[in-house]
């Protein structure tokens, strides 16, 4: 049996294209004589549905879509794709399934079992539960178990979110192959994870396992792809390519061939594709086409810029300098020298006048005020507003250049730098930044040195440095990890400062953008904390 | 038997000041010889706990706090709580639970076994599925089952989320009486709804029932309280106050006397008391003092003024007036007399020369720009920056004064008039302010009656009316209750047009303050839908 995988890119209720992107690929599968063509979960309506699962009339697009599709498809390839399908029994109105389709017919409909509902993850606010124990189906004489994602990860030791019991524990029958169709979204190292939940199911099965996963970005989630096939001993003999979309195939006569899995990426470099990614399809699938942002001369918006040239290429990106009236000529002279080296359109915004004249304006009716918080947060208000100004004349994407170190503790002026419709490096620290800038810099010095090297200031006042009013960096990139990461209790002097600032700051990060998620716990969607209470732990 | 029902108001994780308010009405109950008292969902975490449950050091606090109230209250009477509880079993960390104190020891745990996991809960997030067969228990010769919140609305009829089994159905055991802990968010006319659940479950098991709920709000959701008992019949035969505190006596011998239910609030009422209370408890429970709003003598700001003043006093409240190159003198005169009304602080700041100033600053970079998008939107946002700064320098919550119509179809400026730490009309339709302005106004004219009869204008090109861009606010209306809160599909042009906009600005709701919850489906952390999507259903 000759089975293609297909890791597709699909874009969120747009059945026109899904259902396009969904045939071509099995016309080329045909070509190379494949009985089975394999997409990942969701393939038809996209993942994740979020709340279009509450528009009904949307639901029903997605069906009549698939009605179409199902007679339009070829009747030489049998195809299993992931849909939403209606639940015919109580509960939840939908379930998360995977359809078998051969010559023009439905042939079989499965669902999925574990939902996950953490994290990013709301699965159970839409669809019901289902049971794994009938997804097994004789398919040209193999016992075939198809699975959806999280039907995989219920083992105890690999995934922190538990679940109420394993289902595959608790199957008894012969398997030959089992099959999963994933939305898995990327995050720093989860491929490796992925293929060790994945091992253990070919351990309990002593069969092979074909994982087929999504590629493309939706909002904050980035599908990294890397589908991959495992022997019976759970060995990796096939390995799709990571943040792009792939055709392969695997004859599984040959499942135990011999083969070398390529080297990981290097992780600053897998972070690289993954927010390039990220960012291409956030912008592409939002329909615009060209990005800006401020470029300071600071380390954040240095990568920002690397990152959306990266992604659009230099013609679409432009960089505005707005230097205020404590910023220095060494950061506008850097910007300037950055957007040379990137080849991207740049711009000067000197806004001192309107500055003045705002405080001025403010005096007027409230009386003289001694410079402090109000003044710096006006600059970088008024910078909002000027960046907002080229969105409005230009179709621009605002991208916004706040690091998770910064969010976390809310060193950051809400419609101010927090501006940006989103942000492709909040979920990196501080030294997560500056590793990825010296990563951009190995060949040759892109990014001006200076750049990575000086100590970082928001230039709000006079001879400012970030750790004026902040932990070291590196002791407070450590907190964040300890406490949005890993959620461990604070015990250190720094983790109780981190914790303190991070409560008082949730009314920023509740009107923050939304923000690419590379790591396992991000702040953004994935993290729902109230604003109004009294935890300090 | 005689039953204390203690409809208290308690702050999200504040178990010192939660279980102290919990012991007050121990106290109080014995005084009035009850012999079992009856507290809230949650009482001692407070509701909803979101992410918060992912600090299992929080938790662990909690549990101490649980510890320390067992030892301290008064052995005169048993309590029953709800509190969060250890999972010992697999699944979920956590059981949403109640807990029966007698003689300072924990008796016994009861659990909740429908968790709701939609709109605006999460409760699967955390909790595991429990089961209500495991609830009952005799208590002084009678059988009483103990059930939390959602264990009570798994009707078909009365509840659009479907569960996936009514688990009162299955139950085949005499009851004397249920008693229900809640923490059940208001929406307007929920309290004759949860009466109808209420009654089924009498019918059911043929036993009166016991209704406590939650008071207080926390960020979007508002607790109403109006805590009941039902008598076997299931006609209301206690009533507790809406939107306050209460502590009512239950004599169980009783449950069937003569009882006349006070009539309902009129709904204009019904939603003045509501967004009071959540403004009030909002600005008290982030430990802030002041409000501040632009006053602009248009109708939403006015109402918020009112609303501002009810919670907390007119000498909290500071409105400024920010007339703009485009705002009429009418429009300054109406703030201006409206304040007065009022007698709240209200001041004026002329941006206007800021506005030329950042124009200038920005055309001198980019060249002469025809007035358009961008002149209107740096008015918002200038208007913005003052507000702010007003924040920065008094310790002041910046409302927002965005309806539920505008935000709808995204007719305001992200980092505009969106800015605000709260949003108290954010889930009014525009026909809904009009009216509950009108409510002000019954007695005499608090509200001068021009703002709520001219024609609505933002005032930032000359001679603009919300109709220009806008369908008429009725129509519009009728199109948002439909397809925002009734979820159906689109039908009319109107409705088409609306939807389009609704999913073009998600992008700006995405970044929008919490909203006051009053309506069944509200903009804010309850609706959760992407930005990238092709939808147009």
């Amino acid at each position: 049996m000759r089975i293609a995988m297909a890791q597709i890119n699909t874009t969120l209720s747009d059945f026109k294209y899904n259902s396009k992107r969904i045939l071509e690929d099995c016309h080329k599968a045909i070509e190379f004589g494949a009985d089975l063509i394999i997409f990942p979960e969701c393939a038809l309506f996209g993942y994740p549905p979020m709340d279009l699962l509450e528009r009904d009339s949307l639901v029903q697009k997605q069906n009549k879509a698939l009605e179409k599709l199902v007679k339009k498809l070829p009747s030489q390839i049998d195809v299993l794709l992931g849909a939403v399908t209606n639940n015919k029994k109580s509960g939840k109105k939908y379930l998360n399934s995977a359809v078998l389709i051969s010559k023009n017919k439905i042939a079989k409909i499965f669902s999925k079992e574990l939902l996950p509902t953490y994290d990013v993850f709301d699965e159970h606010r839409h669809f019901e539960f289902s049971q794994i124990k009938n997804n097994i189906i004789k398919y040209k004489n193999k016992s075939i178990l198809v699975l959806i994602c999280e039907d995989i990860w219920a083992w105890k030791d690999l995934n922190p979110f538990q679940h109420e019991k394993n289902p595959l524990l608790d199957l008894n029958k012969k398997i030959d192959l089992s099959i999963v169709l994933n939305a898995s979204p990327y995050s720093l190292n989860k491929s490796h994870i992925r293929k060790q939940v994945a091992k253990k199911v070919t351990q309990k099965l002593k069969a092979p396992l074909l994982y087929i996963n999504m590629c493309g970005a939706q909002d904050e989630l980035i599908f990294d792809g890397g589908s991959f096939a495992l022997n019976s001993k759970g060995k990796v003999t096939s390995q799709s390519l990571f943040f792009q979309e792939d055709l392969k195939f695997i004859n599984l006569k040959k499942i135990d061939r011999k083969f070398t899995t390529p080297p990981a990426l290097e992780p600053n470099e897998e972070l690289r594709q993954a927010l390039v990614l990220g960012l291409k399809d956030f912008v592409n699938k939002i329909g615009l086409q060209k990005v800006h942002f401020g470029l300071s001369g600071g380390i954040d918006s240095a990568l920002v810029a690397c990152l959306a040239v990266d992604a659009l290429g230099p013609n679409k990106v432009c960089a505005l300098a707005l230097p205020g009236p404590h910023s220095s000529q060494l950061s506008f002279r850097l910007a300037q020298k950055l957007a040379k080296n990137l080849n991207i359109e740049f711009h000067k915004v000197d806004f001192n006048q309107s500055y003045k004249s705002l405080v001025a304006d403010y005096e007027k009716t409230f009386g003289r005020k001694k410079f402090g918080l109000m003044h710096e947060n006006l600059q970088a208000r008024l910078r909002g507003d000027i960046l907002m100004a080229y969105s409005n004349l230009n179709h621009s994407l605002l991208l916004n250049t706040s690091n998770k170190s910064e969010l976390a503790v809310g060193y950051s002026t809400l419609y101010g730098d927090l501006c940006g419709g989103l942000s492709p490096i909040g979920d990196l620290t501080k030294g997560q930044v500056v590793e990825l800038c010296q990563h951009y810099n190995v060949d040759h010095e892109l990014i001006p040195n200076k750049i990575i090297t000086r100590p970082p200031s928001a230039e709000l006042r006079p001879n400012q440095k970030d750790s004026d009013s902040l932990p070291d960096y590196k002791n407070l990139d450590r907190s964040v990890e300890k406490l949005v990461v890993k959620q461990k209790p604070a015990t250190t002097k720094t983790d109780r400062k981190v914790l303190e600032l991070m409560y008082k700051s949730e009314f920023k990060r509740w009107q923050a953008p939304p923000i690419l998620r590379v790591s396992q716990h991000a702040f953004g969607r994935g993290r729902r904390m109230p604003i109004a209470h009294k935890g300090l732990d």
